[in-house]
């Protein structure tokens, strides 16, 4: 381990120090020349030894916690791979619509969710956001999964399932100290034909119209998941048409929050831009795209956020 | 923080260190006796400040790495509180049955899981432990328990209960790197009146016999979730007849593994012994006694693996 090899180097050249000192001591004791400066030196040959124990007790110390760290990292990569299984596996491009999704941890383990899935009542597809970040915030998306995808399975209308979703996150968080002020942005689509949304405080839905090149941002509204109890009408509902070339958008505040080296935020204008670019690719393409343009707009920046895209759009 | 202090204590030894080396040389020059040892100490003056100049920069480091480390354990504390969402929150005392059980994590997160429920088709009960440990076995814990609860929702038989559960184990398991060779031993229980299990390569059942103040010990056999496809026959089954007084005990191998100071195994014989002897309480006394014994026979001894019981009682 490098950090081992600069303590090594280190630990030798106080243990070299030490040696000439001893050296020096003998020198000066043998002339018999100046006995202050021997006792001076011998005390201060103690004094370095006690400070090289001190530092090998705590070499020792931190070797053993920097073990701990990378076990720890190792772990968290194996978890990243398990909290995989729970995002879609492969895009849907069908010839009445294609569905396309991405999430980017800013650390091994995110907090962000989405999904999508058909069954024979329509596409049912989803994008949420946890405050905060972390591992406990992964542990969330995978149980908030699970449920979503039952309550999707049982057929509930969209504003019915955000009441369970608000319910289920409660429940999770309340009672826990420390994840009481937790909370989840979401958005919850259904469609045959038209498109159905139900919001609980989530971004805007970006929806570029390919016969105007233009972006229209519909803001979805509604109350974040865990703020509040059940409670009629706290949910935002809403339709919208995709007509041929149509393209739809939604993200996680990590897009419009990324911020480059001189601390400027990558905004929503930016994105909407890179969305009017781009919205004629087909869906992959256009999350690869936005992807792109923040990475080069952070630079060197740490991304601080987790980052998701979904994206459905109805080909020409 | 205390390695701070301990790095601040070291660092100012050495600055004096150099410092008095400094003082030495001065003395030296002025007398002008021994111009030799002088240029020895000028070089260890130099060697010294040298070192200091290492030791701050990896000091800077380490203590970053320590404070990443610290807000990783809060993080982990955190997921542990949402990961005990799982597990069954209250014991279930009827007039013809009693269930308890426990759940510790060797660090933050287990991977060691436990159920109960009652719906009106009776009570499903299991036990399972994932091999090897950490965050990532947290994460499938969360995702096994939804699939599960699906499952015995679905009234499947306990059979196809472990079928379906070693496909799903499977498919989280298989094509990651790193994921390819866990497995999750696995107990699943049903009764109304006698109790039916099924195995999938996980400890004994222990059952206590009231009337013989006797434990058996009951082989379960089969081969553990995501070590083979779908087959027949590689899971056990069995009924157990509980009469009043008795008591059923499953338990993670964290319990029989366990370690004292000395090296030595907890074992299957100590575990029993607990077992006869406190059969009689409450399932949630007899969990606490036997916890307690594991707890002094460890000692000092570090818990080195997830521990966790399960009883089902039939009442006197």
């Amino acid at each position: 381990m490098a950090n081992g090899d600069l303590f090594n180097k280190m630990t030798l050249a106080l243990d070299t120090d030490i040696k000439k000192i001893e050296r020096i001591r003998a020198q000066l004791l043998m002339k018999d020349s100046d006995q202050d400066v021997g006792s001076v030196l011998y005390d201060l040959q103690q004094s370095l030894k006690s400070s090289l124990d001190t530092f090998q007790v705590k070499e020792y110390e931190i070797e053993r916690t920097l073990e701990k760290w990378l076990l720890l990292k190792q772990d968290l990569n194996l978890a990243r791979e398990v909290q995989k299984t729970i995002f879609p596996q492969d895009n849907i491009y069908l010839s009445n619509f294609q569905l396309a999704g991405f999430t980017r941890a800013a650390s091994s383990l995110g907090g962000d969710y989405y999904t999508y899935n058909i069954s024979n009542t329509g596409v049912n597809a989803a994008i949420g956001d946890i405050s905060g970040k972390g591992i406990a915030n992964a542990l969330i998306t995978i149980m908030f999964d699970s449920h979503y995808k039952n309550l999707v399975y049982q057929e509930m209308s969209l504003q019915d399932i955000l009441f369970s979703l608000n319910q289920f996150f409660r429940g999770i968080v309340s009672n826990y100290n420390g994840l009481g002020e937790k909370f989840m942005t979401f958005l919850a689509f259904r469609f045959m034909e038209k498109i159905e949304y139900a919001g609980a405080g989530h971004e805007y839905i970006l929806v570029n119209r390919a016969d105007q090149k233009m972006c229209e941002r519909i803001k979805t509204g509604g109350i974040a998941l865990g703020l509040m109890p059940e409670l009629m009408g706290q949910f935002s509902h809403g339709e919208i048409e995709l007509n041929p070339g149509d393209c739809l958008v939604t993200y996680s505040d990590g897009i419009t929050e990324a911020r480059n080296e001189q601390g400027s935020l990558f905004g929503l204008d930016r994105l909407v831009k890179q969305v009017e670019l781009h919205s004629h690719l087909d869906p992959e393409r256009v999350i690869q795209k936005i992807v792109e343009n923040v990475d080069e707009f952070q630079g060197t920046h740490e991304q601080y956020d987790d980052i998701t895209l979904l994206i459905i759009k109805h080909p020409e």
